[in-house]
């Protein structure tokens, strides 16, 4: 192992230290928590360490700077380090501290032969992408691509009726940084499922995301004595709700196994209290699929079943938000940019579709995009045990360096830089 | 309407208004709620303006008490005044409010003819009755008459981590009553059902309490993404509690009509993110019968269900706790001298069960006990909408205090009296 390699390994320990669950390898490091907070410090003094200047947007984007040719756009490469609760330790923090040691690597042979570097480097860690406390997720990569309003984000509250703008400010973590023109993309990432493992494959050449349909649903029956009150009377929104989650596990069965995935992953019940039927519920439904045909199909039938619960329970089920899209592509060149590395360090590679969002996401739609994954043990995602090999992590930072390395030459041009919106 | 009438109705109007939800004729007024604590020092003024003494005891049960007789037990009579969430204001604060009434008129008649009372007179509103903040239900009468330990009860928690001790003191509500010998307990409480609107019986004579079984489960599945794992290597809690849910519902099915109430009224689930399975979930399910014979049947299909979902849904499912109880009858002395007094008034009534716990149904397990129903127009309970006629408020009111005036004459007495446990 080179020094590279220690260096990143060493980095990637204390990196893993903030909010650790004690015991279990896995971390609780919500965004704008205190974890998250001392992540940060740690982070940006790290950045420093390297000669980047760290500044930060108005939605807590944390950046770390390096100017090899003045006034030139940025290769932007991160990820995010919030965490779901009591969640894994690589998911996004993998990419953060993969970026910063490839941007670490990348500088240096710059600042040896400055006539190669056409652009700059910045480094980014995302804020909130995981959405579990404050919503939506991918909330610091959407206002900087102006998909999301800076003022509707800074407002949001998490379930404790914190604002996004005072846990920021809390920590410190808002900045000036109001403009940053962006050449071009990458970000790399622990598989969140299985297949690469499967398959033998090291560098997952991410090609599109999957189709998606969520849904946020209120039920809304009446509230009752739920001893006394008869059967045929009430109005139970739980119950409405209950059988939702049910029916959206079963349309998975009506399609061939892998076509569709479903889930409820949260809800919220009023009065939620022992001896009283809900008059209220609030819960959110995804379908999921790679095929737009499937989703399609999915949304009929859950449809159906929306229309069939209400009538025969007798409560009112309204679609409060939905949000849907179709199978996404990521570019073609990033993809083929990424294949020749891959290539050229000969590591095993293969194309891959991602079912999760991540913040490249948002970022492929304004500037040339390269999206990366590596191997997670048994596909163990969003659960403390979530587990990614050394000598993956390693191979997934030399490929992103090599990349890297490419983009600052110049390769995959954006057609005019981006700056915030 | 004589004076007594609209004295009773004057003061029942003003105790409404505490927790009142505007525009709604229902109260939110939970337990060692601020609301809850500007209602007991009013009441408090009302009994001391009655010429009553009030004292609390530990659990901060509030008692009103009249030495007629010294050294004398008490005739114990009340109810609740603490609501659920959004709920109605007859719901415990008119059995409070009725009972207070009821012993100001015999208090009056035992003053003008000492001779004639062989006992003391006590109003009890009692902390805690619906559970809906602090659980267990029924937590005052519970602690007063030794089911539930004080220490155990005021250590109790809300969903924000403050005690029951901590909220009480901080209304200053506890208090240093540690001895009350009873001779007897009475207590009044609109039906929380329709059948004796419907079958036009203005005194309800509770004759006994339905069968329960009560459980809260835990389901522990397995944390993972909710987009990207597989659909058949999910362990999803919230999905196993909600085919838990919907079966608790279908199995009313396979009885008679009226023969079976079940309910999940409270779920709480972890993480409850939106990307993310659920690995825990607390739920409460209740099985309630008329018969004991249809909960045992009840509880073996519930038992099934739980099997059958454990299996095929890979969760484990664990009862944290239950609680069951058989048919409950009141003693039947009470029942008929509670008929006696209805027949003498000219007022309609009828045997009836109460499917709903009160704290009677503590309380006549020390003491000879009465329990009376006044209707419920269409029985609409834990509803901000929740209503009882003025003229049934008053006939229950004429009832009470004949009950009560022969109780203070030395009816139905304990064989030994009971002090605080």
């Amino acid at each position: 192992m080179n020094t590279n390699d220690t260096d990143f390994l060493a980095d990637w320990a204390v990196s893993s230290g903030f909010g650790a669950v004690e015991g279990t390898g896995g971390v609780e490091r919500q965004a704008a928590s205190e974890a998250d907070g001392q992540h940060r410090r740690w982070f940006a003094e790290l950045l420093e360490a390297h000669g980047f200047s760290v500044r930060r947007d108005a939605i807590g984007n944390q950046f770390g700077l390096l100017e090899l040719v003045p006034g030139a756009p940025y290769v932007l490469t991160g990820s995010h380090m919030d965490s779901q609760p009591t969640a894994g330790r690589f998911d996004g923090a993998y990419g953060v501290m993969a970026s910063a040691h490839a941007c670490f690597r990348i500088a240096e042979e710059l600042r040896a032969s400055p006539e190669r570097a056409r652009f700059n480097l910045a480094v980014v860690n995302w804020f909130n992408e995981e959405g579990s406390r404050f919503k939506p997720s991918m909330m610091g990569s959407s206002v900087f691509t102006g998909k999301l309003a800076l003022e509707e984000a800074l407002a949001t509250t998490d379930p404790a009726g914190v604002t996004v703008q005072h846990a920021l400010d809390a920590l410190g973590e808002r900045g000036e940084l109001s403009e940053l023109p962006v050449a071009s993309y990458a970000e790399i990432h622990v598989q969140q499922g299985r297949s690469m493992e499967e398959d033998g494959v090291t560098i997952g050449l991410v090609n599109a995301t999957w189709a998606a349909h969520k849904f946020e649903f209120r039920v809304t029956g009446e509230q009752a004595h739920s001893g006394s009150t008869l059967m045929n009377e009430r109005r139970d929104a739980l119950l409405g709700a209950s059988r939702l989650i049910v029916a959206a596990r079963e349309l998975v069965d009506a399609f061939d196994e892998g076509a569709l995935h479903t889930a409820c992953g949260e809800i919220s019940v009023y009065p939620n209290s022992p001896v009283v039927v809900a008059s209220e519920v609030r819960l959110l439904i995804d379908l999921r699929s790679p095929s737009e045909a499937v989703i399609r199909d999915a949304y009929e039938r859950m449809m159906a079943v929306v229309e069939r619960v209400s009538r025969e329970d007798r409560v009112a089920i309204e679609i409060v938000a939905e949000h849907a899209w179709d199978q996404n592509p990521y570019p073609e060149a990033g993809v083929e940019l990424a294949r020749e590395v891959a290539e050229q360090l000969g590591l095993s590679h293969g194309r891959v579709m991602t079912v999760a969002g991540h913040d490249s996401t948002n970022m492929k739609d304004s500037v040339p995009t390269i999206m990366l994954f590596v191997p997670s043990v048994n596909g163990v995602s969003h659960n403390l045990h979530e587990f990614t090999k050394d000598e993956d992590l390693l191979s997934g930072l030399d490929h992103l360096t090599g990349v890297i390395g490419r983009l600052a030459a110049g390769e995959l041009v954006a057609p005019a830089p981006t700056p915030i919106a």
